[in-house]
């Protein structure tokens, strides 16, 4: 039995009522038929995930992956086969281009596809999350060449695609690296290893198609001195044939905690006669283009809490349903555990965080279609700006809550949780990558701090700040809100105007920006989701008005909603005042 | 080289200024002279713990333990080896009774030195802290015939002890158990299964002595009709000498997340002729028998989160210091990531926390002391109380934060958090179970709630108001503490106060007293760690004074108290509002 359903009528309402497709596909040039095949595509999706990379999820984690001593990775059973579906699915090329095959359906329909494959299997959705990232990277900056011999068979997901950043001395601080390349002919040369190489080498794809930041010969020290190069696995010829093998190769896989089923390797370039590559982009210029593809991965990494979470969700819903244990408060017999008080806390507190990071991650997605659109340019730059802000709230936010909402189900489940059979543990264990990878939630706040809020000097949070206050004015009559709740909205708004007033007071103090980066992170995050569900409710009344959803759904999100705003939102004061009190302390 | 090395000042400090030893050994009756060996004591158990015990976790964690088809089980190598001289240097035996060749040292002073073992090796430190339970229990309920045959042995710790009391249907609805006791002579033949019996086997000591939870024939239902057994896996003669083997194996070990090296066994009693046992108490009582050993276990459990704590800080700490990356604001070059203030924002949550959770577990030790002593009847019986409220708080509050600590700690670690070879994994591993065994921390904030708050009609907790109040009042001149925090401080008490009247308005309400509890228990423990805080700044100012302590010493513990105020404190009102919100749901 699989511990998975896709959440398609709450995936269906964010898109349709939340995010407003239709509107998008109108104002962004995208086919409105969208909308009408919604459905079709959210229940096909749900299918594969739920028959075919669910059931190896949990063999994976027992398996994990095998190198051999020649760094050949062999997957765990039926990784393979379920993607080869996914490919045959055409599952890889919703929202690329139509120029190089791709079906140009919005990024934020593809996102809530996206979000099943990581529920179902977060080992397993990493390849195609790399890929599609490296499919942006290649498509934004490649030259038209390497894109006609490159994108296709990725786009399609034939082949793989991944990202080389981190070596051994240059995690987060990527401009230390110190993998070369060197020019030769009408290609370079690169050397050096590369570590955390997710889906680095593996037998699903007959290539894999990585981008490695190297550095030129005399390039300048620090970012300013890094290229992005496309290194193929295997050379492809001009007719698009497979070529030679290039050199280059896996050399170990990393003993992780958790996404067992995920070959994380150290990579080595050019062992021998150096590993051909092709310049993406400028020379010097390889960070700018790596984020193309980072930006994304940000967002898509956030995807994946909500994912995380949402699964965590459902199997503890579903385990505190069958597990009989004690009497609860109103009843005579033993019964369920869900019937008792603190149960249903934990339940409502992971359901209204889910949904929650749900519509506030496809609100971000959405701007990803806007800001790519062919509107006029002075909304193109806000649309820009507001998925600026939202990137790191995304990947911050919805990361660190997916830890919560896996620790939360895992205790649902009692001493059963510790143990390794239920499955949640392998969730709890898979999740804590997520707050790590793609850029720390350390490096999330500085990026949300200096760059976003203090880098243009408060536009962008001031932007979404009115937004807020523009939903708060125009609140129907009659909201399923008590007015505690919407003044409690209405407070946090204002706090987190003060905030902003702070952080603008010292902006040139990088230590004080610092101290409070993780506190305003997370603030500004707890704020912004309670306002994706302000808006949630509002739109699920009209919905009901219309007849789009049931009185049942209405009534369910109006309850999560008003608990998040009771019992979620609230936690932004304890941060508030840090942030208050290191003002204070550097008076 | 060892990963931790114990911190014996602060223990000291702690120890000898905040719950003041010296005036504990007076009131309660101990050995003046306690003082004076106390930093000989610590010292040489930090020898132990940092030589001998430390050494094995990562080993034990990759070795784990190993079950025969005969139900034997070998644990990691030189995990006997480490007991043995743990009982060689007589440390099991500390605060046990001289009449049965205990020390007779206080209980507070034995969990300083328990603290150590659990930061080095919480697989290995779990076998003594279910012993040392088991010796409890027994002490005060069993007959003076069993206390002679069994207590000396497992006081010196050549026996050791478990507690069975969960079966696959009995968690935390222990009223459900199955297992029979059918009278036979004078003893009982015991019949049943239990599970998760944390070191039920092992080749560590000679003989298991086991307590088992069992039903007599006919015995009323539910927890009323529960008896305690004292089941030993060879049977003693009369002599002492051990003699035929009993009716009882483990079966099989589980498969958990963390705690690899500690045998968590499922146990079958007597499979052929059935399992000779004794009864501990009077017949149908043995829940409450039981409660004398889980009451303990609990102070002792959180206590095993302030030994997370500690150990995952120094961890970070050492970590930080050492790993270079990144230009920091105001440097020039590439430094240590401790550099960087987000980085010190996480060390200092994670060592204000600690700090915390250490002066108030110890506090609550100090109770046991107290309430076991011959004070007069009226001041023992606020002592027993007191211990009773701060019981569920040590519990849940310094075994949840030691998750938060724990996860701090990995994230300190970057990308090599995720990766096994670092060890701090296996601390985030091992951690997860302590929110659960014992009574899950639901259990905890009902425990809180229901019977320690309201069951007594508030009299306990507002008798810690009112020292709270008290330490308010009398707060020295030229406190360290800014103005800001000391009102931070007050305010939190008048809305502990708030909450306490709620809590006695719904008094009957058992679903209001469910939805709240977990938010009760860590707005209660939060404030009431703050108080410790806020006790040790005003200690360690008056020790400075007195030469007691050096500046460092006291500028450190300000730094920190001041931290804790200014930033963990805080977070009380999200649950604040949460309770006062559910208030205004059940009007």
């Amino acid at each position: 039995m699989s511990n998975y359903t896709a959440p398609v009528a709450d995936m269906g309402f964010v898109l349709k009522e939340v995010v407003a497709l239709e509107k998008l596909c109108q104002f962004a040039g995208f086919d409105p038929s969208t909308v009408d095949i919604l459905e079709t595509v959210l229940d096909a999706a749900g299918k594969l995930a739920k028959e075919e990379i669910e059931p190896i999820n949990q063999s994976g984690d027992l398996q994990g992956v095998k190198i051999d001593s020649a760094g050949k990775v062999t997957t765990a059973e039926g990784f393979k086969e379920a993607y080869q579906h996914y490919v045959e699915g055409g599952w890889g090329s919703l929202q690329f281009s139509p120029e190089y095959g791709g079906q140009g359906i919005p990024f934020v329909v593809a996102a809530s596809v996206q979000e099943m494959w990581h529920s179902a299997n977060m080992s397993w959705g990493l390849c195609p999350l790399l890929t599609q990232g490296a499919v942006e990277a290649i498509t934004y900056n490649a030259s038209d060449e390497l894109k006609q011999r490159y994108l296709p068979k990725m786009i399609s997901g034939e082949w793989s695609g991944t990202m080389n950043l981190t070596e051994a001395d240059a995690g987060t601080d990527v401009g230390s690296i110190k993998t070369s390349a060197t020019p030769e002919k009408d290609y370079y040369l690169i050397r050096g290893q590369k570590m955390f190489i997710t889906w680095g080498e593996h037998d699903m794809t007959e290539n894999i198609v990585h981008l490695v930041l190297a550095r030129l010969p005399s390039a300048p020290l620090g970012v300013k001195g890094i290229s992005l190069f496309l290194v193929p696995k295997i050379l492809v010829n001009e007719d698009g044939s497979l070529g030679e093998p290039n050199d280059l190769k896996a050399l170990s896989l990393e003993h992780k905690i958790g996404i067992h089923a995920c070959p994380t390797c150290v990579m080595s370039y050019g062992d021998t006669r150096g590993a051909i590559g092709y310049l993406v982009g400028e020379e010097n210029k390889g960070l700018e283009c790596m984020f193309t593809m980072m930006n994304n991965a940000r967002l898509t990494v956030g995807l994946q809490g909500v994912s995380v979470a949402e699964r965590a969700y459902q199997q503890a819903l579903s385990y505190c349903n069958e597990r009989v244990q004690g009497v609860a408060p109103g009843y005579k017999e033993a019964g369920p555990i869900i019937r008792h008080p603190d149960v249903q806390r934990m339940l409502s507190t992971m359901k209204s965080i889910t949904e929650a990071a749900r519509a506030l991650t496809y609100s971000a997605c959405t701007e990803v279609d806007m800001a790519a659109s062919a509107l006029p340019d002075k909304t193109l730059k806000k649309h820009a700006r507001r998925l600026g802000l939202l990137t790191p709230i995304v990947k911050g936010w919805c990361t660190e809550v997916a830890q919560e909402v896996a620790t939360l189900s895992l205790q649902c489940h009692g001493g059963m949780g510790f143990i390794e059979e239920t499955g949640i543990a392998q969730i709890f264990r898979d999740a804590r990558i997520l707050p790590i990878y793609e850029g720390t939630n350390g490096i999330q706040s500085m990026d949300l701090v200096v760059r976003k809020i203090i880098g243009d000097n408060g536009l962008a949070i001031n932007e979404l700040i009115v937004d807020m206050r523009e939903s708060l004015s125009s609140l129907s009559p009659g909201s399923p809100l008590l007015s505690s709740q919407i003044d409690r909205f209405e407070a946090s708004v204002d706090d987190l105007e003060k905030t902003v007033s702070l952080l603008l007071k010292h902006s040139t103090n990088r230590q004080f920006s610092g101290l409070v980066a993780f506190d305003v992170l997370m603030m500004t995050s707890t704020i912004t989701a309670a306002w994706q569900m302000f808006i949630s409710v509002e739109r699920a009344k009209l919905a009901l008005e219309s007849n789009k959803v049931s009185s049942e759904f209405f009534d369910d999100k109006a309850a999560t909603a008003q608990y998040f705003i009771d019992s979620i939102l609230p936690r932004y004061l304890g941060h508030f005042i840090t942030i208050s009190s290191t003002d204070i302390g550097v008076q």
